[in-house]
């Protein structure tokens, strides 16, 4: 769940975090995912909207790409809280020349990755629009012991990603530059994965976790605003791809700078005190130490961070 | 959840009809809600979408009325089910002209409507668009032996609805005609009401229901064509409120239409053995039988109806 760059944006999130008043809410608003209990047991629900020319392009995505990031960027913040998804329900607003094979495809891939995590598909609604907007709600189960917010990193612990940041970014760049070349790059972006295949092992041992849905920077500033704590973020330590170097390098620009400022990279980046680390798979890129603000280490220089990729407007 | 006019809109519903694997699903896509077992409890869910100029449109809707309209159309989903609701998560696509003031009043008619049942908002996401969308995702508790799904009519069954009907069509027709008066008409258009206040009462007895969004014929067709059976509607008895008709009349039209081909009455329709009848609000306005097809009962004459309401691609 993320709030983007929007006129006023604070205001409406001052407006909507209002204290919940049902007490069997366990996560409110702010964190990736809603956590409650039900029963005996946690819910764990999340819904995030892809809206076209913002999120993805039918220009260089193909409708089974489409559905694919519909579904991906859903299923990473249940695993960012923890959790096991176990049901969805789909909205489309559609413009009038989206066709039959178009919708097709995007369920192919709502279905592929759906069917790979044993979700079901279980409801949800179209409806008219002149923009092609596609929300996702997914709800699935989080034991407790699992439950993993953003506010729990303490002064000591350890940073840590579970791959490679920075191209997704890259191949956004290369497709609205039109370009050739450097497709598995270009795949990171239409066709990410999320890491449900390690979270729930991370969710036991980790004090703090998100998925990097907005840049390393800005998660672990928000890791850091829930948790009432500074970070150090080491730059050569930031995991990334060689080609992802070479694609940006290609545009001018820096890869490491797509994996703090870029995002939909759909890892995990979590706190976990190092004696646990080597129970959680990834790799070290920074820690946690009492204060506030985000530095970045980069040849022996701190600076402090005042750009946080897609989420400017605390700038 | 509906699925409006689209075209091969068919082929999307055959496809989106799979049948889930999961065995904890109850009541999967095509009912108005959809509800799993989750550990001791049912849960209820669905997620209805508003589309600017579908739904609603700015140019005769307060801000406030908008957010009414989002939240009352799940929960009468909701209440169409059986179910309580509980949570709700909320999506916005936002056109760059909606200010701060505007989502201030959505939020103070989301948040009028959820506190009256006593809903948490915990959760959603806002994005860009061109369009302005907004989602709701409204999660809820429904005891077994309540859950009212589409598919329990019976022939012998008597119709009965909750309260009067056509008058949202009409405050629409009377905006978008732009006709002054009759602004208690109009209302029905920008704040509906659902029926959680009797749908409870009316689950433990009733062997079908549904919530009035595409018009009494469309929602009758719907029970039959799921409960394998054909039904009578009773013209005359249709409840529709005077100043309904009269607004119909100043538009050359008739009121009792309004009722049966419009929509969004958000009004329960339900199905219920005769002797169990006065144990349910409502008025009988028709019966079921053994067979197929809706038929209207007008001065003695029956006609096979073939129109629809707003659901228009069996015509």
């Amino acid at each position: 769940m993320r709030i983007r760059d929007i006129g006023g944006e604070f205001k409406l999130i001052e407006r909507v975090t209002r204290a919940v008043k049902n007490k069997n809410v366990i996560v409110g608003i702010g964190d990736d995912a809603a956590v409650f209990e039900f029963g005996n047991n946690n819910m764990v629900v999340t819904m995030d909207t892809l809206c076209e020319e913002d999120h993805f392009s039918r220009r260089y995505f193909t409708p089974k790409q489409i559905g694919i990031k519909a579904m991906e960027s859903n299923l990473s913040d249940i695993a960012a809280m923890g959790g096991r998804p176990l049901y969805a329900l789909l909205s489309f607003a559609l413009p009038q020349d989206v066709d039959v094979e178009t919708m097709d495809g995007i369920y192919d891939g709502l279905y592929e990755r759906s069917n790979r995590y044993g979700v079901d598909i279980i409801g949800g609604d179209t409806t008219h629009s002149s923009a092609m907007v596609i929300s996702v709600t997914l709800i699935g189960q989080v034991d407790k012991e699992k439950i993993t917010t953003r506010s729990g990193a303490r002064p000591g612990d350890i940073i840590r990603v579970t791959g490679p940041l920075g191209a997704s970014t890259a191949g956004l760049k290369l497709f609205v530059d039109n370009r050739p070349g450097f497709a598995a790059v270009k795949l990171k972006h239409t066709e990410p994965s999320c890491r449900l295949d390690v979270s729930e092992a991370i969710a036991g041992t980790a004090t703090a976790m998100e998925d990097v849905s907005d840049g390393l920077a800005s998660e672990v500033r928000n890791i850091c605003q829930s948790s009432g704590t500074g970070a150090m973020i080491y730059r050569d330590k930031i995991p990334v791809e060689p080609e992802t170097i070479e694609a940006a390098k290609s545009l001018g620009e820096d890869g490491v700078n797509y994996a703090l400022f870029g995002g939909e990279d759909f890892e995990l980046v979590y706190t976990v005190p190092p004696v646990s680390a080597d129970r959680c798979p990834g790799v070290t890129v920074g820690e946690i130490f009492s204060g506030s603000g985000v530095y970045l280490e980069d040849k022996g220089e701190r600076t402090r961070l005042s750009r946080f990729g897609w989420d400017h407007f605390n700038a």
